[in-house]
This record gives structure tokens, C-alpha cells and sequence, in this order.
């Protein structure tokens, strides 16, 4: 077990932010809503999945919604944990921790508040190994949790349970609906499964590879040395280009934030590149040339301090960088890549994986 | 208790589309359904409000949508039981019997069919003494039974229960928002309540009422007499206008089907009158003078026959009349008309209540 302060929370955000390939929602609002929380006197513990005993229950626990929409509607700040606690009194059990559904912005902090605010732990692992933007997309649904009970709760005081879908792809669906109807953002409490199916389905370790990224970037920055270097050293990374936003094209549809950005800069695969967007970097091209494709990490960060850039975020003239990080290896299986590959967001394209890393990857040392 | 057999079934839909004042769901569709259910062996029962016991416990039972899209796409025919039983199970106990949220058109029978799908009785009683367009404009809610929790299911097998909305116009709004998601139609089950709570807050024996309206109209078609005198005779309505519809105004939008009627044609008032509808009749002008509102029904049936006319039906050049029928006391209190009265959709009009009737009104005879 370890334990969330301040400090520790400053680096989470970065490392969850950069993780979260420019989705996951918004880091800053989130964390400085966990600062407050930790003002008040909140514990953030964090256990690792094999603290869970096999037959408790843990919940994963996040927001969804448009990252556009969460920077500028302010929360209520207890939206995951009314969700859980609807879903927590439709199956009459209570869970023993939250488990963050992404690791990725203001996702890795939520489920940490809510696990607070709960009385609860939070489980050192997530259900993306980085952050996507729909729900089917969470491993715990890959590899056999059923879609539902799911529960829901908005800023309004509402909230309601998804007590059936055909899958969860149609929970995503139903979900995404009432999240806008909800105002474009709400809580989530999806796939809830025993200790013995977390160690199953779960990223393990997640939290502790966001909290080390972050806490190598913010070294380098505090020792004035390169903090992109950092970060590729930390993620075992590779660096795509280094340049400037010439053009963000960006619109807030269907409770997503859309869009394509442009870059010109140097880089080993050419001088321009274009990365297209759902709330999450999904695929980046150099002179029309596929060079790296969902699941593997399109990471934006600033020039100057390696500082993420999410995709609501993104605007002209930003000096930025592009690192590609090759995924989890439980996202590149033929189940997964059926959810998560580039044809499950349209595109007609198979998943080509990154170059791999050397020795250090952000995942080698997971199972330790 | 009465039982619902196929002669009592036509009845039924006659009366029920009657005084659906154009809404409450085609009530064709909904007829045929019902008859194929006798014919694999269905029991409709049906038993009066003082026949349930104070603590057993009833639920509201109807569908939700636009009718424009109900008589489009069929039903796979379990919607309302469905969400009965995820309402059901979310509360941990059973329903001794279904009541209609409105009688009207396709929601009259709906519940039936709910009801010996589940093995009970429906109620004689409903929450509107007519139909109305949205959730939040049932008796049951008006007089006090909360908004939450209540159900949804839709024909692809989903289904969800609201566990908490800031009051019953805000459930409303969350459940036509998975309404149109789950395809424009869905089945609901609302107002749990236990019989004390039904006795209190439900229009009674308005299925009775149908019953004997659409056996009046049936006779006179029958004995060739006129089946609009026994229409006014029965509902002790009103007639407004005899005459042609010269103009249909329609469109399916958020959920419902909106628009407006123009007939020329002869009557007390005058000889053109327009009707604004929300997939119910609303309110109806004559030379721009309003002569009825709601919570008064206005009901348009086919000259030849009293075939009730519903919204997503009204075509150019039908022969209708129009009748005003003045709605049962229950919805003309303040706490009722400020849901249902014309200020609460959107008209800058008090109600105007219609002249009194005859000694006869459809529920006159309901609190023998």
C-alpha cells in the first residue's frame, strides 16, 4: 500500500496525463479538486491487486463525458461516488476499493476521490493501461466482466443504474446518452467483479508507472536537465517529432470532443505530421504515411517541461513534442485489437505496432 | 373484478382512444398484440382499486415514446414487462398488480399485457383520466409518489432503472432521452407505490369508463343509430366542430410527435378551428379565440363511426368531429393544473374549463 499526498499527486497528474494520450479528462481540474479533498483531511491509500482478496468486490470508478466540457462545467465533486453508492445499493454489497476504469488525467484521480470518500482504498491498476474514450474499451470488459450493472450520477442529483445491454458496446451507448443529457459529464460505477476477476482482467501497477513517469519528469525539471529525455527514459518511449501546432480542428460531437491536429517540426519519420482525435490521440500520420496507430501511446507533451497537452487543451502555435509508446501487451491480443484497434474508431487499418522499445518499457517492470 | 376477452378488448381501445385525446399510443397496434397473447392463452384481469390490499405494493406501467414511431416499429412485446421486473429486482419485492400510467390509446392495453405477462391483475385506475405526453404529468406524481426509482426496457433487451432525479419532470427528461436512444419507443415502469398510496393518488375506474364508452359506440355502429350522439351521451362531451381537416402540421421531434390541425367544417363556435397537439391534443381555436385547453379533452373521432383519430394519424381531408370532454376533477386542482395545464406547455393561457356538461360526465359515476 502506499499513500497519495500532495506531492505524490502533482507527479500522478503529469504521469496519468501523459499516459493518457491527450484523453482521460482534464488532470488540472481533477487535481486540484483531490488537493482540496486532501486539505479537508482525505487518505488516498492505493493497494496493489493482490491486497484484494479473491472474493471482494471492487468497482471501477471515472468520469465520462467530453474533456471540452469538463474544463468548463465545474463539478459537484461527488458524482463516482453516488454512482458507486447506487450501484453499491442495487446489488446490496458493499466494495472493498475503486479501480480506476483509464489511467489518464483527471481518470486517475476521480476513482482516488471516490475511493476517499467512500472510506475505501484504490486499487494500483486500471482497465486501459492508458485512456480511451468509450467504455467497451476497458479491459475488464475485454476479458469477461459483464457490461452490466452499471450505474451513473450527474451534478443534478440524479442518477440510475443500467440493469441490461446486449453487450458493452450498447451500455457505452445508453451511457454516452444520459451523460449528455446530463450536461455532457457525469460519474461513472461500471464492471463490478471480485478480487479474483480484477487480478484477471486488470492492468496491474498502472498508478505506480504514472506516479514514476511523473516523478522522473518533474526531477528533470527541478535539476534543470532535458525533461523529454526524462520521459523517454521513463516510458521507454520513442520520439516522433519535435515542432509546432500549425492547426487544431476540434468539435464537441456526439459527447466527444473530435478533431485533428497538425504539426510541422523535425522528426525521424519526416518534417509533418497529423494526429487524429477522440478525446484520445488515435492515429498519426507523416506525409499521409501511417506511423503509429491505436492502441500504442500517442503522447503530445510541451517542448519546454514535458507537460501532457490533452486534446481540449490543444491550440496554435504550442511547441510540443510527440512520443510514441508502445501499449500493454493486453491490449494487443486479437480481442483486444476487435475493441481498441484502429477499425473499432472507423479507420481501415490494421494495428502496426510501434518499433519495440529497448529493455525499458513503461510495462517491464509491472509483473515484479 | 372484470376479465378483458376479445369482445371487451375492442371495447376497450374504442374508449380508451377516445378519451386518449389523440395520444397514449396506437392503440390498434397495441390491440393486436393484446389479441395474439388471449390467443396463446393470456388472462387479462382486471380489479377494482378497493379490491388492493393498503400494503401490497402496485406499479405504474405504460410505454414511452413518440406514437409516430410506435406504429412504425414493431415492439418485441416484453418492453414493459421487462422493465417491471428490473424495477422489480432493483427493489427487492413484487408487484401484486400493474395500473396504466394513462388511459389512452395503446397505454391502456400495454399494462394488460404486463400484467398477465408477470401473473397479475391490472388495476382499474390510471394516473391522468385521459393521456398526457410526458412522465411527470401523472396523478400518482402530483399527489406524492416520488419520482424514483423507476425502470426502462427497450426491444433490444436493455433496461435501467433511475435510482434518484431532482423530481418526476426531471426523470422525464433522463428517461425520453434513452427513449429516443433505445429507437423513439420504450416500455416504462413507474410509481411503485403500495395501495394506500394507489387509493390516494389514482383516477379510478377510468378503465371501467373506457370499457362503457367504447360498448356505446359499438352498440349505435351496430344498430346503425348515430355512434357521435352516443359518443356525447356516454362522455357527456360536448360537440365543437363537424367537418373536414384541411392541414396537418407534423414532425417527430425530442421524442414526441408535435404539430398542428386545421379543420373547416360547422359548430357552436365556429366554422374553422385549428388544435395544437403534443402527440395529445392540447389546445384548440376557433378564429384565434381559444374554445378548449388542457387538461380538457379534445377528442377527434371519424364522423361515420367515432373511430378515435390519433395524432400520428390525422390526415388531409379525414370527416372528424371534434368533442370536448371536461376532464375529471382530480386534474383541475392548482397542484394539478400546474402540471398539466396550459402554462406547462409553454401557452401563456389560464385553463379555460369547458362548460359544464349535462348531469352525465364520464366520471360521474366513478366514486359509486
Amino acid at each position: 500500500m502506499w499513500r497519495v499526498d500532495k506531492d505524490t499527486l502533482e507527479s500522478l497528474a503529469v504521469g496519468a496525463g501523459i499516459l493518457g494520450t491527450g484523453g482521460g479528462g482534464n488532470a488540472y481540474v481533477a487535481k486540484v479538486w483531490a488537493q482540496c479533498e486532501l486539505d479537508r483531511g482525505a487518505r488516498f491509500d492505493i493497494i496493489d491487486p493482490v491486497e484484494v482478496p479473491d472474493d471482494a468486490w471492487v468497482v471501477g470508478s471515472g468520469g465520462i463525458g467530453a474533456p471540452t466540457v469538463s474544463v468548463e462545467k465545474l463539478r459537484r465533486g461527488d458524482e463516482e461516488v453516488r454512482a458507486l453508492r447506487a450501484l453499491a445499493d442495487h446489488m446490496r454489497l458493499q466494495f472493498a476499493a475503486t479501480v480506476p476504469m483509464e489511467v489518464g488525467g483527471g481518470n486517475s484521480i476521480r476513482p482516488l476521490v471516490a475511493a476517499a470518500q467512500a472510506g475505501v482504498p484504490m486499487v494500483d491498476a486500471d482497465g486501459m493501461g492508458r485512456a480511451f474514450p468509450e467504455l467497451q474499451m476497458v479491459t475488464y470488459f475485454m476479458y469477461g466482466v459483464p457490461a452490466c450493472p452499471a450505474a451513473i450520477a450527474d451534478d443534478k442529483g440524479a442518477s440510475a443504474v443500467f440493469t441490461a445491454a446486449s453487450n458493452a458496446k450498447h451500455l457505452e451507448r445508453l451511457a454516452r446518452t444520459l451523460a449528455i443529457e446530463m450536461g455532457g459529464t457525469a460519474g461513472m460505477a461500471l464492471a463490478p467483479m471480485t478480487g479474483a476477476e480484477l487480478k484477471r482482467t486488470a492492468i496491474p501497477r498502472t498508478l505506480s508507472v504514472a506516479r514514476d513517469v511523473g516523478d522522473s519528469v518533474r526531477r528533470a525539471r527541478r535539476s534543470h536537465s532535458d525533461p523529454i529525455e526524462a520521459l523517454l527514459t521513463a516510458t521507454g518511449g520513442a520520439l516522433m517529432l519535435v515542432g509546432k501546432i500549425t492547426d487544431v480542428e476540434r468539435r464537441t460531437a456526439t459527447g466527444f470532443a473530435r478533431g485533428r491536429l497538425s504539426l510541422r517540426g523535425n522528426g525521424p519519420y519526416g518534417n509533418e505530421m497529423e494526429i487524429d482525435f477522440q478525446n484520445e490521440n488515435l492515429i498519426a500520420r507523416v506525409g499521409g504515411q501511417v506511423v503509429a496507430t491505436v492502441p500504442d501511446l500517442i503522447c503530445v507533451v510541451a517542448v519546454i517541461d514535458a507537460e501532457p497537452i490533452t486534446t481540449e487543451l490543444l491550440r496554435y502555435g504550442q511547441r510540443v513534442a510527440v512520443i510514441g509508446v508502445p501499449c500493454h501487451p493486453m491490449l494487443s491480443t486479437p480481442e483486444a485489437l476487435a475493441v481498441v484497434g484502429p477499425r473499432a474508431f472507423g479507420y481501415e487499418l490494421d494495428f502496426q505496432p510501434l518499433p519495440p522499445a529497448g529493455e525499458k518499457t513503461p510495462w517491464s517492470a509491472l509483473s515484479s
